[in-house]
């Protein structure tokens, strides 16, 4: 469905809509079970036993989607439409605020000779070391030509840094030879509206070059992963919502903030994400709470502690029931399968609990026994159409 | 999903996909069971069993495929984009070796008197006669204007020809009248780009009523159906796949040359087409198999004898396992119900065997039981993109 025609169909209710997001819940099976399997999940069961659920694929059969397009599409974007660029994703993973202004890139230190880059990460400089540099470049380059530089330092030799400027386009090549051996490669526009940030760039890492000159073996650095912050017409401009955000990590925060979401202070368990939905239930009319564990643990392997975050979270599942909310989803945004260790291709629980409902005969949350939900099989970025449709909030196509 | 995006994530790996194809092995039930229902397939039923299953439409809902574009589904190309002329499958189902120059046409010997066609068929000539007034076609016309012209003999009237040259079109309507009693008709170019193939292909008709002058009744011919052969971006290019076929008939041997498959020499029985997947199995990532007389049965209307197939190919499941392929798909391009004796729309059975999939409850190989299958039902176009996924030859998308 077009997305202006959701648009020209919402309406602004008093109906709320909670989106509980288990970041990579859907699993495989180890000794016969996934990791929804083997939990003991008696709240989620009973809500799937009188409601209605399906599945997801979160961009496509097949398709393995990384955090950024796994999240536009659960908050109804498609997510191949909207290109979150890598620079961009780092920046909101290190918790950087970005303005539509600003053109986000990744940076190295690296170690050049006089002709080539030997070292592509300077040895891993220790992290104390990054932070040292990128404060001397800070106060040395705070701005080129008008544009603000804000550099960011990260682990060992990685750090971000923001352009921020009028007239700033992110379709730029990296100026990183990729290989060591290879002469430094300066950072080429893509395209002419990108003439005036590679520029800065090249302008940029020449500046950084003079800061670091008696540095050693930090005495260059390469940027790549250019990108500008995307133009996302926000949920309030396209669903009428007045939508919050409730995570703890900062990459999440930065895609909800993306699409226009207010973010909550929240802490760092499960319980204190409910605790805050609590709090702010009044003042907003979508909330998006995510909660990360289920995904680290499926990167880590860790099939049973993976477990333990479903089991915990199914034990606030009557904390969230007693706000009453007229929809409650709880899906993902991609499978983290323990097996695999990484994100995954397979289809995401989708469990929809609301009283306009028909129920189906499901009994179980799983991922097998979804294949049988009402709901069928659909686009992730679907999802925010039944959610707004079960609260009431679009009016009839035509009359 | 875009192919271009497919591309962009396709990773070259180790990994081995053989996609096992039972020509149009879908039916319909006759005394309550479809043949495959029918079948004794011990060793698909618990490869059903241990594994996913699900249903493809080859084109769309209700939508019947020719051979062309149900192969090109199943190789993963859309098929109502890439356009396979009837003149082109007619060379590939003769056996023709086509190049990207040539434009391929069906030919009948026919009849006329001064004015009209009295007999689009030459009275259906001897395949002999029509044997000997190629060759002599071929003698008298090897080229015209620089175009090489290549003659190919068929049953009774029928014919084929190619014109290889530069700067040909297949645009071409077809220089035939359709009915007796009609004067004959040239070739015409339906574009501009055709002006050249249609000059040439009225010059060939001409140069042939010259040959064939003396003879009676065959003393003009008709030409339709012209095509140029389809520029498709090989499985190489599009799925950096290096892909091997096994098929015994011409027809799906050019099918798969379209889209750059190496042709494997093989015999005339299942259990030959084996012998050569095991002998090459080293040598290429993606093994086509074909299995022809599910649907040359079907068409037949005979229900046994299709059945009996069906088993002997479940007989040779073993020997395919036993190579431990990293994704095995056994699957249909189309239907062929032996009630209907025609290729038909009812979607496919496609079994999927890999250690990345979460089992359904499916215990039985059969196009009723893949109803419930864990894949749900998807366009036969998507299957490339489960089998790169299953075989992790596909990056995620974004980060």
């Amino acid at each position: 469905m077009h997305p202006d025609i959701i648009t020209s169909l919402v309406t602004k209710t008093e109906s709320k809509i909670v989106l509980l997001v288990m970041d990579g819940v859907g699993g495989l099976p180890i000794n016969g079970k996934t990791e929804l399997e083997a939990a003991r999940t008696p709240n989620l069961d009973r809500l799937a036993r009188e409601n209605i659920c399906g599945l997801t694929d979160s961009i496509d059969r097949g398709i393995t989607a990384g955090s950024g397009p796994g999240h536009l599409g659960i908050f109804g974007y498609n997510p191949t439409r909207y290109e979150i660029g890598r620079g961009v994703l780092e920046a909101l993973g290190v918790g950087i605020e970005m303005t539509p202004l600003d053109v986000a890139t990744r940076g190295n230190f690296a170690t050049r000779d006089v002709h080539v880059i030997t070292d592509r990460r300077a040895g891993r400089i220790p992290t104390e070391t990054n932070q040292k540099l990128c404060a001397k470049i800070a106060k040395v380059i705070p701005e080129i030509d008008g544009v603000k530089v804000i550099i960011h330092s990260g682990m060992e030799h990685r750090f971000v840094v923001l352009f921020r400027g009028e007239g700033l386009d992110g379709r730029i090549a990296d100026a990183d030879p990729q290989s060591p051996g290879l002469p430094p490669k300066p950072a080429r526009a893509l395209a002419p509206e990108a003439e005036k940030a590679a520029g800065i760039a090249n302008h940029f890492i020449q500046k950084a070059e003079e800061v670091l000159k008696d540095e050693h073996p930090a005495n260059t650095i390469l940027l790549r992963g250019f990108a500008k912050y995307p133009d996302i017409p926000s949920m309030e401009e396209r669903f009428r919502l007045t939508p919050a955000a409730i995570a703890t990590y900062p990459m999440y925060r930065g895609l909800a903030k993306l699409v226009g979401m207010h973010l909550l202070e929240t802490g760092q368990t499960i319980g204190d994400e409910i605790q805050t939905l609590k709090e702010n239930y009044d003042a907003y009319d979508f909330f998006f709470v995510h909660i990360k564990k289920t995904d680290s643990y499926g990167e880590d392997g860790n099939f049973d502690k993976k477990v333990a975050v479903i089991e915990e979270l199914d034990s606030h599942i009557p904390e969230v029931l007693s706000l009453e909310p007229d929809v409650l989803v709880v899906t993902a945004d991609h499978s983290t399968p323990s097996l695999l260790q990484s994100h995954s291709w397979h289809p995401n629980p989708f469990l929809l609990i609301n009283r306009y409902i028909r129920p189906d005969e499901v009994t179980r949350f799983s991922e097998r026994a979804f294949v049988h939900g009402g709901l069928g099989r659909f686009p992730a970025e679907d999802g925010i159409v039944l959610m707004l449709a079960h609260a009431l909030k679009l009016r009839k196509f035509g009359a």
